[in-house]
């Protein structure tokens, strides 16, 4: 399996989380990519190749213009203004301000295109999250090619930012980008599978109107897990999309049992709809020991999903998301992409 | 003028703001009531009394219970939670997650009812803010019982607040629960003249749908100074509140012509809107040495915003918003009353 990967990613590194009340150093940081390109060398994958540069076009087509001008111009706005932190939002258009308009204010712009204020943008994020979003699109063209899947591995993630907003860790989403670039390649319908601990609201959001592309999401339940907002059970899409959006929501303690047998129901959603392409939001944080989500999966649970994505048949590109404890992420995230090569 | 203060506002203290992506000493402190005591005594005011306990009867008929319910008892729920910091937002329910349910999670649940989150909660949060708004409600049967007017001394301020959400340094809404309790009193018409240099969005928001109770504010432009979401012109109201609602958004750097016009503006709205009693929210961040907002306000300019809104005639409760100049803020207020006084 061909795996794509940045050095970019170090760009991104913000030193501050908001958690708790306090800032912490980030979850999300760049030594987890380290256990997982290690896994990959000791158990004979291919070395990674480097994306190249970021392909734009896709991305325009699926996001706001607005927001990508605020992620690329964002930071020097914020030096400019004067701000002495990293760029942690502190407003938002909250309810009952659904009208609301970009305000000209940067630190008002930050808060409008800002879903959660844990995640802080740094000098270097724009360009991180482009190198991400180029594995994602590398990967695509690899499997659009003809190679059965692909594997990104994408820092920062993806699936949490919407076609407007940033958060959870995410700035550009990667597994949409994939989806709608196999749509823009000729597939008719695409699926996208989220195993992430979180659910993929963002993911869910780009599509939820779509009947084209399937969004199906295994994910803590949003009254005890971040994003708390969305995820519920009874999201099942709206207009053309409406029946195109499953989330399967489990409860604090979910262990493989309760795991896998959302997954076989996921699966067998993907096989009624008929996908020509498959995109994989592969997070490792359901993982029993993961510091941030209360799933109990065992390491060996990541090879016996990986089988069981296999058999649904599909060109499939995995895309990199959460996993956060940092030891594990690289053994857990590469049981899955060897039980798919087995599977 | 009878002035109304409890001690208790001491309760809210937190250590922490979050701005410019760093956490700096609150600008919203207990310091900021010394100085208007300070003024009050020195230019012959009547000792403020102690408002008494706060009636909750009232703040129940206007207000979420599930807000009431989370402000009671979060503090305790973050602490069981294992929380070490305060209470600080880190999600919210952004831009088209407006089917929100209340999370179960505490985190979840303070984004749930927090509209921004440079403001934290402690363990003493909820106590002060009833004591603000006790101080608001003893005004109010005051004015309501006769005298011409009064002077609620309220820390923590709150037009900020909206009937689900806390945030901008505010909690309850005293100059909403005021104009209800004139309301509930028999007047048939209330008039909120916000004149703090913020939008007034919680109060705007609380009455919004609403013919009776006239909102109109003058505050920097929600382009350019938070809340940023909400305080455009063209938010004129909905349905029977259709046109009860007046925004008069200034840019950065006006002084008395542009504000003292949009005051003049103000007052004949109001003047139109008939009403038997105004409420005035009190804020002197229009303050030309403000430092966190843009307005040119010098303090004379304070001594004649108080005689214009005098020569409305009408039975008047102030209720104290922001002002962050700290030894001004003492002067600015009382010359606002000084000029309602003579005025
Ligand atoms: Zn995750
Ligand atoms: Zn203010």
């Amino acid at each position: 399996m061909q795996v794509f990967f940045s050095e970019d990613h170090r760009l991104h590194f913000p030193q501050a989380e908001l958690s708790g009340g306090q800032f912490v150093t980030p979850y999300e940081r760049p030594s987890r990519v380290e256990y997982i390109l290690r896994q990959l060398r000791e158990r004979g994958f291919d070395q990674p190749a480097d994306p190249g540069p970021c392909d734009m076009a896709p991305i325009r087509g699926l996001m706001d213009p607005g927001f990508l001008r605020f992620l690329e111009t964002g930071w020097d706005e914020w030096i400019a203004a004067g701000m002495k932190g990293e760029m942690i939002s502190a407003t938002n258009p909250v309810r009952r301000t659904q009208m609301a308009r970009e305000p000209r204010n940067i630190d008002g712009k930050l808060g409008y295109y800002c879903l959660a204020q844990e995640t802080a943008i740094t000098a270097g994020t724009w360009r991180a999250a482009q190198s991400s979003a180029a594995s994602a699109q590398a990967a695509q063209r690899a499997v659009a090619e003809g190679a059965g899947a692909a594997f990104a591995l994408c820092r920062p993630p993806g699936h949490h930012a919407t076609a407007d907003m940033f958060g959870g860790y995410c700035f550009l989403n990667n597994a949409a980008i994939v989806a709608q670039m196999f749509r823009d390649g000729g597939a008719d319908r695409v699926a996208i599978l989220d195993i992430d601990f979180h659910h993929g609201n963002g993911t869910q959001d780009i599509f939820y109107e779509r009947g084209d592309v399937l969004f199906a999401s295994i994910h803590g339940a949003p009254e005890d897990a971040f994003p708390y907002f969305l995820g519920y059970a009874d999201e099942t899409g709206a207009g053309a999309g409406e029946g195109a959006n499953l989330n399967l929501p489990l409860l604090p303690g979910a262990g493989w049992d309760q795991w896998g047998s959302a997954l076989d129901t996921a699966i067998a959603r993907i096989r009624d709809f008929g996908p020509q392409a498959l995109v994989v939001s592969l997070g490792v944080d359901a993982f029993k020991d993961d510091p941030i989500s209360f799933f109990k999966l065992e390491s060996g649970d990541f090879t016996r999903a990986g089988a069981a994505i296999a058999r649904l048949n599909l060109p499939t590109v995995f895309c990199m998301e959460g996993g956060y404890a940092i030891e594990a992420v690289g053994i857990n995230t590469v049981n899955v992409l060897e039980g798919f090569l087995n599977g």
